[in-house]
């Protein structure tokens, strides 16, 4: 396991997954509606294809993620965490799924996440 | 922070940063040279410029990091490891360094390591 004892999460340029993590995520209206769980990495060119939104749900049961292109994603260095250039309303509708429903295999449901966010598909 | 209770950590395509940090890392023999501890992404590009690998220590005193160029990095499915396309002898000569040493600024120590591995810069 990332003993994450690294004193350098973050430079200029670079930032470290494990700090990218847990970071909280905004409205464009600057309303706390998430936080990243995970990034997902394409494996064939390096770069983070989506991350996982964590968001709602009560000791654990019942929560949902949004998968959000990493594009849609800008970070703000004032409150320390993403913006996502929607109202909150239009994120409450956005594609969620559980934990199951992500399953093992995007293709099941990329294609509605990549156009309700209205950005270019990452598998293309 | 990440509640990593996501099950979908790998499809196809993608992986979760989750599940590459913790992960070995062989010598082009085959034998096991460490782990990654940590990756680092590109905040302009969104593309993983370099992972943190961690090796040696005891007790978590002592221990040294690799930064090693993302470029270098195979996934071999039989070991379910990376493997660097260096022989172990070399990749104990490569740039290492401690927490401290790597410091807050990648510019110190880049130039060195990316050298050493002989693959172009990810900041250009």
């Amino acid at each position: 396991m990332a003993t994450s004892n690294v004193e350098r999460n973050e430079s200029a340029v670079c930032i470290s997954a494990t700090k990218v993590n847990g970071t909280d995520v905004y409205s464009s209206e600057g309303e706390k509606i998430g936080h990243v769980d995970d990034i997902m990495l394409n494996k064939r060119t390096g770069s983070v294809a989506y991350a996982i939104m964590g968001f709602g749900g009560f000791l654990g049961m019942g929560e949902r993620y949004h998968p959000l292109p990493w594009s849609v994603l800008t970070y703000d260095t004032e409150r320390e965490g993403y913006v996502v250039p929607l109202a909150k309303a239009r994120l409450e509708e956005a594609p969620s799924y559980t934990p199951a429903e992500l399953g093992k295999d995007d293709r099941r449901w990329r294609d509605m996440v990549f156009t309700y966010y209205n950005v270019p598909p990452y598998w293309m």
